[in-house]
């Protein structure tokens, strides 16, 4: 890799484990007597840390469901499971246990930039703790056994968050995903399977998890992610120096403009100014040196994390108005 | 009138005294020779007052034709008249003698908010010393005779250009338009006769200038502004205590923020922003004390007068880049 700033490319690595209790159904099949029992097992086992909160899908508010979604710790599908679904969440919030999703649990821990390393050796310290207590279905020859066939094996997601706005600027972005069609690794929109990219950011995960090692998986979608951090550099490179950059310029200038200078901004398009934002930045038309404070503040500026900080629920306009005025001087206070 | 900050409403005041040679056709029938010999005399009885400049149509640039357009000093039609126009204007620029427009001459003085008196004080002082060697078409009874009956009499016009946006925004200025019809004054656009409005500016003269003396057609101009001002300012009052206020507020701001953070933009845009950016001020969303210097910057950041300030023609990107970066530098500046 050059030597480029990693976290201008790589906005956060997630690692998710899949694992599934021996006799018992998958959640898809349960009954709610017998997911409660699952949900009361995972309870007892993780008892011992620290500083865990549960959530239970039955009687959760509608606004800590969306904030919870909003924050990529939960799933919408956890969410409809209202009879057995719930999630153990730590204080901080980048490990995330959901319980009688897709599989009995998914274990998933999210930090900042790029560390695939890190992150799966957080969430095994913390699979290896449950595993004292708890018996996970595995087979000698397939490895974890999982819900779906792809999750089979080592039961192992991990993927990446890139920024890649040049790429997709300069159209290139197909050519790279057809490419990656046809390698073990996919790439997918922010919000995951599916989903159109928003806001250019792509998440790269493996799509193979049979037949591969942890270690394997892990070298693999560095590799792959080093690739696009070269490819979208070098597409960042092209268009400074291309007729359109003075243009680019402008827009990313005025964003910033608007963003710092408004009296009511929506959600959307206060994602959408932040997107401008960091493309100014990466492309240095910004002096924003760290484009992940504008992801966080994103996510704050949403209405659940607005509501939440008020402490009630507020008005459409009360929150654009909240959105305005923080927005602004938490934008200001990166430049300054 | 109320306590209301005048700058805040009258942005800048005209005089106008259109004079006639004795014994001469007027311009519109005057032969080459006939309007040489006019300027030829206006030019030896200015000659005693220092730092004019003389720009004859006949071999004006184009740059400096636009230029002294956009500026206020002369009119497009003087411009058309290449082969016996001519203009003599003092070197701040708030004097201008147009010779061979619709009259011999047009002297006028345009002073920075409202000052009716000085400015007819300004203008009477460069009148009279004409006076002393020319020999203007008077008639005892008609007073000053002039190409167009509507300028008969003293000659005078007394003009204020008065910034309207809050009469417009709340749909009350066509009442106050057609209130006006019915008295001896009138309501026009900034570039003189039968155009729209722009940027809610709005000039203020005086229909009539035959039986009345120089004292009352100022009274009268000044009458009308008064009450002009005092209904602004109650309009102004209304929109900040409406519900829409948070709306134009956040227009107000945006416009700012985009006028202080961008990399290109067109004459006519930043004009629209620094529209919206006057309202934010005038309504106090905006810190800017003084928004004459704002219209000030609008003249400066025209085309022809950056060319001026270059030293030479440049393209529309490079003038759209100059605006960008200079306009933020001087609008950052007003309110730090």
């Amino acid at each position: 890799m050059n030597d480029e700033k990693i976290s201008d490319f790589a906005s956060s690595t997630r690692i998710r484990l899949a694992r599934n209790f021996d006799g018992y159904a998958f959640p898809s099949m349960l009954d709610r007597k017998m997911s409660l029992e699952i949900v009361r097992k995972v309870l007892a086992a993780i008892g011992g840390l620290d500083d865990m909160t549960t959530y239970y899908m039955s009687d959760i508010s509608k606004d800590d469901a969306i904030r919870l979604i909003e924050n990529h710790l939960i799933s919408p599908d956890l969410v409809k499971n209202r009879q057995g679904g719930a999630a153990i969440i730590n204080a901080e919030e980048f490990i995330s246990i959901m319980i009688n999703e897709e599989d009995h649990l998914r274990e998933q821990c999210i930090v900042p930039g790029l560390d695939l390393k890190g992150a799966l050796s957080t969430m095994s310290e913390i699979d290896e703790y449950l595993s004292k207590s708890l018996k996970f279905a595995y087979d000698e020859k397939l490895g974890y056994l999982t819900a779906c066939p792809t999750n089979l094996g080592t039961g192992l997601r991990a993927s990446v968050m890139l920024f890649l706005p040049a790429l997709s600027i300069t159209n290139r972005i197909k050519a790279v995903d057809s490419a990656l069609t046809q390698s073990p690794m996919t790439m997918r929109g922010i919000y995951g399977e599916g989903s159109k990219a928003e806001g250019y950011m792509y998440q790269i995960s493996n799509e193979k998890t049979l037949g591969l090692s942890e270690d394997e998986i892990l070298d693999m979608t560095e590799t792959t992610v080093e690739n696009l951090i070269n490819l979208e550099a070098e597409a960042r490179a092209d268009i400074k120096k291309s007729l359109s950059a003075v243009k680019i310029k402008d827009q990313c200038m005025r964003s910033f403009g608007v963003a710092t200078n408004c009296a009511l901004v929506s959600s959307s398009e206060f994602d959408d100014l932040c997107t401008n934002i960091k493309i100014g930045a990466v492309l240095g038309y910004i002096d924003i040196s760290d484009i992940s404070k504008i992801d966080e503040l994103c996510v704050k500026m949403k209405a659940s994390n607005i509501n939440a900080a008020a402490g009630r629920q507020l008005s459409e306009e009360e929150r654009d108005a909240y959105r305005a005025e923080q927005g602004a001087k938490k934008l200001l206070s990166m430049i300054y």
